[in-house]
């Protein structure tokens, strides 16, 4: 199994038994996050902000408006630390101490590089839009090139990344086990409701497969 | 209502009209989102770690080990930049240009502040574990000194924040509505599952009722 080996930065310090350098647990959690949080240096000042991302092989690709100010400033501090982040469960310890939330979370630090060749850019905003939705640029009416000129892409590589993973129960100190206390862990997971079509769109077409069937990869169920 | 004025950093510029500076639409989503992601500035350079928060009135409230590298930057670096995002759908356009993902989010820029002040400290405490599970606080044995010692916690003044927030279907360009292309939301909520009690509980203590009927704050239904 390919593994990241972990630098500096990216070692788990805190609780370092929770720290992961798979590359497929870093994968799959990249995968299943709709979003990640991607963090840059404006003005001297840290700056972060949800946005979609997608991975194709060891990049990680985020997107946006060529004049948006994150992207302004990827142009002028390539460095970036990005994160994704996904939320199971609600631990409830009978000390507030021990109180903490099971996750799965991967940060990747790297420098981002501006996507200018048009096939990468092109296989870029496909895995984009496939990341919100598997299959759905197979689907959708294919970019025009004022579309592909309207967006920057950045791709990141995956070369510093690490995954933090908490499961299970809470860790309560041994001498609390005793408190009449109810302590356990609350699971949380994202559901998808029924489709909503577009009140503009033809009531003969209905949605396809890879809308009736949503999966997200690599969630479980 | 409260506002926030917009400042150079918060103002949206990005699709301005998604831009909100309600201080009762900020503190929804803050309250509502189990964690935020947290910007420093280490060694020059960004990072974002996900993190437990909570609001109490104009604090944000963040916690970690004292030794611990984010808390350690924010002592050398006060600037912080947080973001909370709550992802509520999947907006499946007819082109992969306006594919979005609707979203409630909050970008809060500030200095973080060390609470040092015991009452205070406490009170920030008690918030950050009723942020997990609203009244949790109330039911887990109170904190010992050596607990309070072993966690370092920051504020961050609400002053300059935003909240970005888009619902609704896809914003197709008039002359894709006559494709023969399946548009619309696939909508996302988050779930909490059966209590799953500590193996280490007796099986005489029942979960609380602050379990049993768990609800997320500001969370609809």
């Amino acid at each position: 199994m390919r593994r990241a080996e972990p630098t500096e930065r990216t070692r788990v310090r805190r609780l370092p038994e929770r720290g992961v350098y798979d590359r497929a647990v870093i994968d799959a959690i990249l995968d299943e996050a709709f979003i990640c949080h991607l963090a840059t240096l404006v003005g001297g000042s840290p700056r972060v902000i949800p946005t979609i991302h997608a991975r194709v092989g060891d990049a990680l690709y985020v997107h946006g408006s060529p004049a948006g100010g994150t992207l302004r400033a990827l142009r002028e501090s390539a460095e970036v630390c990005l994160a994704a982040t996904l939320v199971d469960g609600l631990v409830l310890a009978r000390s507030g101490f021990h109180s903490s939330i099971n996750h799965r979370s991967v940060i990747v630090y790297g420098r981002a590089r501006e996507v200018t060749d048009p096939e990468e850019k092109r296989r870029a905003q496909e895995a984009l839009v496939d990341h919100v939705a598997p299959g759905r640029s197979a689907e959708v009416r294919p970019p025009t090139d004022r579309e592909l000129r309207r967006t920057a892409i950045f791709a990141t590589p995956l070369d510093e990344a690490s995954a933090k993973v908490r499961t299970g129960p809470p860790e309560d100190d041994e001498e609390d086990l005793g408190c009449p206390i109810w302590a356990g862990v609350l699971p949380l997971r994202t559901v998808v409701g029924p489709p909503q079509a577009d009140p503009r769109l033809p009531p003969d077409i209905g949605p396809p497969e890879s809308v009736l069937r949503y999966r997200r990869p690599g969630a479980p169920g």
